[in-house]
């Protein structure tokens, strides 16, 4: 179901516009790729119909949904069909929200991704889910409707910053715990400069994709319950993402060290084995110390649990638990033992 | 793919909350309803999550979307989750509608439909679309969300005016007519009371039904073009109902004297064949005289030809015409040569 992924060197019109033709494609993109990759306006040029956008939460919401709808219709509702296709440019956001916009517009375009951040690259333009927000709330409103292609353009990836770097650790460590099979490549993060840490990443990306989608097509729309060990990292994660505004990606490595603490204290996994993977998480550079997280009020935590997507009955949740290094399992765990857990171990206060 | 009917005599809170429990189901209902079902707010009161939207086109307009979405978060957001239902209680629009949030809300919840017009009950609610609208374009958002369950309330239909029946006929002769079974109830309306002739469509409804189930079955996403035979009669009906603003049902029944009239003059159909399904239709009520269609201006018709998401190419579209009774075929034509009988016959000038 997932997609086709399609590695390029460089930006390079003639060889994308085998899957995204340029005079029946949309291709909404993230702005400000203008400003910092060289060759992207001269690539954009190929393709008559280009509608730029602001990334970001603001994004998802409803009035620009209606906004970008309608500035799209304008120019391509009398010639689009269901054959047309959308090429999403850009990161998480921009993502979820095209892949929305190709879901429904015409009752569906073929879509392909183009991630242009780290994150989205290795993790969220794998997954088949579309999203918008509703009343400041994340995610309320989407679908799930895979891409056909992927597009991995390493001339863009190379491109981006050190802190794109960091806030894709925190998934690829998850995708790695939660993966039965070897890893080919060395594990873990070179201590160096940010060229190599890229091109180390760069390696990273077919087998960390491979692993998510061997999950996905498990479940591709989460009716099974098995996708849910994706969500590994992700239940504290969230609470965390919301009440401190970090990063999503800094958010789900905090999220995984209290998920071994939570998987530690409910017995799911040994003292030792639990410490090895302590360890390897912090040679990808994740560890509680270094990131100083403020603890957070336990009413604000209660209160983010319970608006959880996967809560199941009342009070009580689905949490991934790790039971050894690439082993893990879903429990229905009451939100008043998450919170001890965290207070306990000094999260939450 | 497409749900389970169930036909119940009258509103039974009880019996219906086996399929669509009170405590975890969204009612979105047409508030005019409250004015002319009898027991309806009674039976509303057994749901403590309803809510009342004012159907017509308007209601499919994305600021329309965002609002109700907003009040149905507000009311529910921290209570729903995947395993919730949304019950639409409506003619198309409200199905349309409530179709398409279900679809989305929460990445899709469970959708039963109460149609409450005949046009709904033996057409629109069974073909699994749903649709909202872009800058006054009919239906140009939309996903591909069947029903679970279909619920048929006689007590509900029996009490709807006579113009109801009137704009179900056109879709019911269309089915009857690109259906190859055989129709084991007589196929003549009753030219004589409202409820005699409802007790006639009352009966003809699972057969209807499960014809238009047949085919969709076939094709849920249209990915295939054979369920486009379900346009039969719809190209130029279209045309009547955006140029002229009748019905629905009426454009239909008018897009089907055209249909035959095409299908006559490409040499599709014989014309001893064409005369007795025009005097088939005539017994059906159909017949273009009694309707006097105003002409339409054949610059208008072409645009309208032109926006049909049907299209194909530049200048064709894919055009269903009969061949028998029961039997038709879908044909690439160009919209010159479909403007062409259109004039030859009256129809624009």
């Amino acid at each position: 179901m997932s997609g086709k992924i399609h590695f390029f060197k460089n930006l390079s019109p003639m060889a994308m516009a085998k899957f995204a033709p340029p005079a029946s494609t949309i291709v909404i993109f993230d702005r400000n790729l203008l400003k910092y990759i060289p060759g992207f306006r001269k690539w954009l040029n190929h393709y008559p119909h280009t509608f730029a956008v602001s990334s970001g939460e603001q994004l998802k919401n409803l009035e620009s949904f209606q906004n970008i709808c309608e500035r799209i219709h304008r120019d391509v509702g009398g010639l689009a069909n269901q054959s047309w296709t959308v090429l999403s440019v850009g990161g998480g956001s921009v993502g979820d929200f095209a892949g929305f916009f190709a879901s429904v517009y015409k009752r569906g375009l073929t879509l392909v991704h183009m991630p242009t951040t780290w994150l989205a690259a290795i993790d969220s333009s794998h997954g088949g889910k579309t999203a918008l927000n509703l009343l400041g709330a994340k995610n309320q409103i989407g679908s799930f409707y895979p891409a056909k292609y992927t597009f991995l353009v390493r001339e863009i990836l190379y491109a981006l910053p050190l802190a794109s770097i960091d806030d894709a650790v925190g998934e690829l460590a998850k995708i790695i715990l939660v993966s039965k099979k070897s890893w080919p490549i060395k594990m873990s993060r070179p201590a160096s400069t940010r060229q190599l840490q890229a091109q180390w990443l760069w390696r990273c990306l077919p087998f960390a994709i491979k692993a998510k989608k061997r999950i996905v097509r498990l479940d591709p729309d989460e009716s099974k319950g098995l996708r849910q060990i994706l969500n590994f990292g992700h239940t504290f994660g969230h609470v965390i993402e919301s009440a401190l505004g970090y990063t999503h990606g800094r958010s789900v490595g905090l999220g995984l060290m209290f998920a071994l603490e939570f998987s530690e204290a409910s017995g799911a996994i040994s003292s030792r084995r639990a410490i090895a993977i302590r360890d390897w998480l912090a040679s990808m550079g994740i560890s509680r110390d270094v990131n100083k997280v403020l603890p957070i009020s336990v009413n604000v935590a209660r209160k983010l649990l319970l608006l959880d997507k996967k809560r199941d009955a009342r009070g009580t949740v689905w949490f991934i638990v790790i039971k050894s290094f690439g082993s893990v399992e879903r429990r229905l765990v009451p939100v008043d033992q998450i919170l001890a857990v965290a207070k306990y171990r000094g999260w939450v206060r």
